[in-house]
C-alpha cells in the first residue's frame, strides 16, 4: 500500500499564498522562527450537534511526503522563485510536532482540534493540506454517522457514492463513511487501499443484456450462488422482479444454496418493501433480505422506517460523498503562537476572534460518566487546578468543573516528522466512534436542532484573551 | 506530467459490481459480445440552462491506464475471484470507442453527451471511472461558468476552494473551474500539473506575524516589489489596512514599482471596496486594483455589482469547488444496444425510459447561427433527411429542422483504446467554451429559471422507443 495516497510528493499540494510566504520569510530570516498553529472549525455541518474527526491518518502519511523534488522545484523556479530559497527548498521535509485526537474522537466547534508546532514556514506550507485531507473525511464521517443514527439495529447501510462523488474525492469519502458507520463500499480501489468490504453485484445492464429477467438472474446465481442480491426493479418490481427472485431462490434452495437478497432502485420503497417482504416470506424465504438504494440520506431512511418499510440495507450514493446539503466542513487553521508570543486574529465578528496562545485540550465528564463540557486551558497551566471554566466572551457565563473527572483529548501524533504510534484500522476507528457517541448528551446528539455542547476557557485564557484585545484596541 | 492522473492503475478504480458482472459475463460466455452504453443527465446542476461538458482528457487518460497489475489481482483473488477470469483481466486493457464532443462544448439533458462502443465487459468495467470524471469536472465547469456570466468586462475570478475542496478532488476541481472562466487558481499542484496561473499572495497570519501591520506589508513587498496583493481586513480594514497599503504603495512607486492590488476578506464588500478605491485614487493609485474574497459565489457577487462595489477580482472558494447547493450533476451510463440488438430501459417514470439504439447527435443552428435545436437521430440515418425532430414521449410536439445549418456534435475521441486527436489545453478549451456560449440564446443562459433548449429526436428513433415500449408492455 501505498501509505502517502495518490500523490508522490505533496510539496505543491498547497494554496500558492503558502509558498509565497514561505519565501518572504525566508529572505526577511524568519523562518526558523518557531510558530503553533491550531485547526479548529466555527460551526459543525447540516445541523449536527457534534463532529467525527477523521482523516488524520492519511493526513499524517501525505505529511512524510511534503517534498520537493526536482519536478516541483523545476516549476517554481519557472515561476520566478529564487536559488537560495529553492535549495532550502530542496531539503525540507516537515520536521514539526502535530497534537491531535484520536479519529473516530467525537469533537465540537471552537475549540483546537489539532495543534501544529514547528518553524514558520513548515507550519504554514502545510496548511492547505491540513484543511483539505481533515476538512472533508470529518464531513464525511459525521454525515454517516447522521445516516447511522436513523437504523434500526438489524438494519446496515453501504456507501455506493462513486459514480457521483467529487471525483479523486471517492477513496476518502468511502473511507470517511466506514468510519461513520456504513459497513462498506462500492468502490473497489478504496476498499483495497483501506482495507474495506467491498459490495455489490448487478447493474440494470446485466437485465437488460438478457432477453428476460428469469435468464438473467439464473445467468448471474450460475456464478454467485451463494452470495447474489438481484436488482428487482427494471421492469416490473412486483409483478416481474419479485416473482423471477423467488422462483430462482427456489432452484438455489434445492442445489443448497440460499439467495442473499433483492434490492430495489426505484418506486415507492414503503410500499415495494412491504409488499416484497410478504410475497418473499409466503415463500418460505424469511432469510432473503430487502436492500434499498435511490437518492437515499438520513430523512428518507428515517422517514421509511417511519412508515414500516420492511428493509434490511440501504445502499447510499450521491447524498452521501459530497454531502448534499451541507457538502463542506468550515475548519480554518490560525497562528495561536510565534516566536515566542501568542498572537491574536482579530475581527469585526466577536465570535470570530481566535484564542491565543499554546493550549490544551481536556475532555469533563459528569457523575455518569457523559461528556459534559471541554476545556481549553493554556499550556502549563494544570487542569486539576481549574475550577471554573469561561464563555470566551462572557465571562458571566461560566461552568464549575472542580472535582470532576477529565481526560486530556489530544496527544503527540506525530514527532520530528515522524509518525508516532496511532490506530489505522478504519474498522477500530469507527468502533471507537462509536463507543464515544454513547457518552454524548442525548439531547446533542438530536437529529434537528441540537442542544449545543459546551466548550469553555480558563481565567488565564480568558484574561489573556481579553489584555491582547485591549493591547489591539489602545493601539 | 503524468498524464493517467493520481493512480498508477485505474482498474479497481470501479464499483465492485462492474466487476462481478464482468466475471459473471466472462463464465456465461457473453464477455466478447458488443455492447453500446450513452453517458448523459436527466436535469441541468444549479437550475442552470446548459452544461460544459469537462472532464475528458483526463477521463481519457486514466482509461488508458485502465488495467490490472499483480497487486490489484492478488486483492481480486483475495476477494474470490477465479482463476481463468484473473487471467482474463491479467491482460485487459479498454480497446473500445469513444464517441464524445470537445472538452468546454455546450450540452443539455436527456442528449447522449458520450457513446462508449466495445466488448460489454470493458464498456462495463470502466462506467464508474467515467461517470465519476465527467460528472464532476462538468459540474465545476458549469459552475464556474454560472460564475464568469455575472462578471463585469474588467472583472475576472479566481479558484480559492483548495482548503475547503472534497480532498483530492482540489485538483480536478481547479481544472474544470479555469474552464469554466476562472483565470487561475490557488492550488500549486493543479496549477503545474494542467499549466494554470497559479495565485496568491499572503495569509492572515503573514500579518500576525509582525508586530504591526505596516512592518508585515513592507517585509513583503521587500521580497515582491512588482507583484504584491496585500491582505488589508486583519484588523481594521479603512482605518489601518488600507492606509498602511497606501504608504507601502507610495514608497515602491519612489523604487519604481507599482503595487499590484489589496485584499479584502471580510466585512461588507461594497461599503469597503467604495471606500477603499476612493481613498486610493485620491492617492493618486488608481492602478491599484481591489480584490474580494470570503464565501462568494455568483449571486454574491451579482449583488455586490448591482450595489456598484469597486472590485476588480474575486477570490471564489468553497462554493465553487464543491459546487455549494448543487453539489453533484447526475450524469448516468445506460445500455442503449447489445448483441445486435436496440436495448431500452423501463421505468415507472415515463420521462426515465432511455433512448435505445446507436445514436448520433447533431446541434441544429437558426438563421442567426444561434443554437436551435438538438437533434438526436439513428446511426445510419442522414440528417439531412431528418426533416422533423420530435419530443421523445409526445408526437405532437415536433419541430420541422429542414433546410436548417446543422453539425455533427461528437466525433470518435478514442478508438482502440487510443486517444485521438484532442484538445487538452485548458486555456484553449475555455475559450472554445466561450465562442460556444456565445452562440446559447439569451434566454437559454437566463440566471435563473432559464428557457429550456429543445433536445429531438428523429420520428426512426420515436418508432424503435415506442416499438420496444409495446414489446415490452405485451410481454
Amino acid at each position: 500500500m501505498k501509505k502517502a495516497g495518490l500523490l508522490t510528493n505533496y510539496g505543491l499540494y498547497t494554496d500558492f499564498y503558502e509558498l509565497t510566504m514561505a519565501q518572504a520569510y525566508y529572505y526577511n530570516g524568519m523562518h526558523e522562527k518557531k510558530a503553533v498553529f491550531d485547526y479548529f472549525f466555527r460551526s459543525m455541518p447540516c445541523g449536527n450537534g457534534y463532529v467525527v474527526f477523521a482523516g488524520l491518518s492519511d493526513l499524517l502519511h501525505a505529511l512524510e511526503s511534503f517534498i520537493y523534488s526536482e519536478e516541483e522545484l523545476d516549476y517554481l523556479e519557472r515561476l520566478g522563485f529564487k536559488p537560495a530559497f529553492l535549495s532550502y527548498l530542496q531539503n525540507f521535509k516537515f520536521r514539526g510536532e502535530i497534537i491531535a485526537p484520536r479519529e473516530g474522537e467525537i469533537i465540537f466547534n471552537n475549540e483546537p482540534v489539532v495543534t501544529v508546532r514547528g518553524s514558520i514556514i513548515e507550519t504554514q506550507l502545510i496548511e492547505s493540506l491540513l484543511l483539505n485531507f481533515l476538512n472533508f473525511q470529518s464531513l464525511i464521517a459525521t454525515r454517516a454517522s447522521r445516516i447511522e443514527s436513523v437504523l434500526q439495529p438489524h438494519q446496515s447501510f453501504m456507501d455506493f457514492g462513486l459514480r457521483r462523488a467529487q471525483g479523486w474525492a471517492s477513496l476518502h469519502a468511502s473511507r470517511a463513511a466506514v468510519i461513520g458507520g456504513a459497513i462498506g463500499t462500492s468502490n473497489t480501489e478504496a476498499a483495497r487501499r483501506y482495507h474495506l468490504q467491498a459490495i455489490g453485484t448487478m447493474a440494470h445492464s446485466w437485465i437488460q443484456a438478457f432477453d428476460d429477467e428469469l435468464q438473467a438472474f439464473r445467468a448471474y446465481v450460475q456464478v454467485y450462488p451463494d452470495k447474489a442480491t438481484l436488482l428487482v426493479d427494471t421492469y416490473d418490481t412486483l409483478k416481474s422482479g419479485v416473482p423471477n427472485a423467488i422462483q430462482v431462490a427456489k432452484e438455489l434452495e434445492r442445489e443448497g444454496y440460499k439467495l442473499h437478497a433483492i434490492r430495489i432502485d426505484s418506486g415507492d420503497m414503503a410500499f415495494l418493501s412491504r409488499q416484497a417482504r410478504r410475497m418473499l416470506d409466503e415463500a418460505g424465504l424469511k432469510y432473503v433480505k430487502i436492500i434499498a438504494s435511490n437518492s437515499l440520506d438520513e430523512f428518507l431512511i428515517r422517514s421509511l422506517n417511519l412508515q414500516k418499510a420492511q428493509l434490511d440495507g440501504f445502499g447510499v450514493g450521491t447524498k452521501l460523498a459530497v454531502s448534499k446539503g451541507c457538502p463542506a466542513l468550515d475548519g480554518v487553521y490560525k497562528l495561536a503562537w510565534f516566536d515566542g508570543q501568542p498572537r491574536l486574529k482579530i475581527s469585526e465578528d466577536i465570535a470570530k476572534i481566535s484564542l491565543p496562545g499554546n493550549k490544551e485540550l481536556y475532555r469533563i465528564y459528569d457523575d455518569k460518566n457523559m461528556f459534559y463540557r471541554d476545556a481549553i486551558i493554556l499550556e502549563g497551566e494544570k487542569i486539576d487546578e481549574v475550577d471554573i471554566i469561561y464563555h470566551p466572551d462572557y465571562a458571566f457565563k461560566n461552568t464549575a468543573i472542580k472535582n470532576l473527572k477529565y481526560e486530556k483529548l489530544r496527544h503527540p501524533v506525530m514527532r520530528n516528522g515522524k509518525i508516532l504510534n496511532i490506530e489505522e484500522d478504519v474498522h477500530r476507528i469507527s468502533e471507537f466512534r462509536k463507543k464515544r457517541l454513547k457518552r454524548v448528551p442525548e439531547e446533542t446528539k438530536r437529529f434537528e436542532n441540537p442542544h449545543i455542547y459546551k466548550v469553555g476557557i480558563s481565567k488565564k485564557l480568558f484574561d489573556l484573551r481579553q489584555t491582547l484585545i485591549q493591547k489591539f484596541l489602545s493601539k
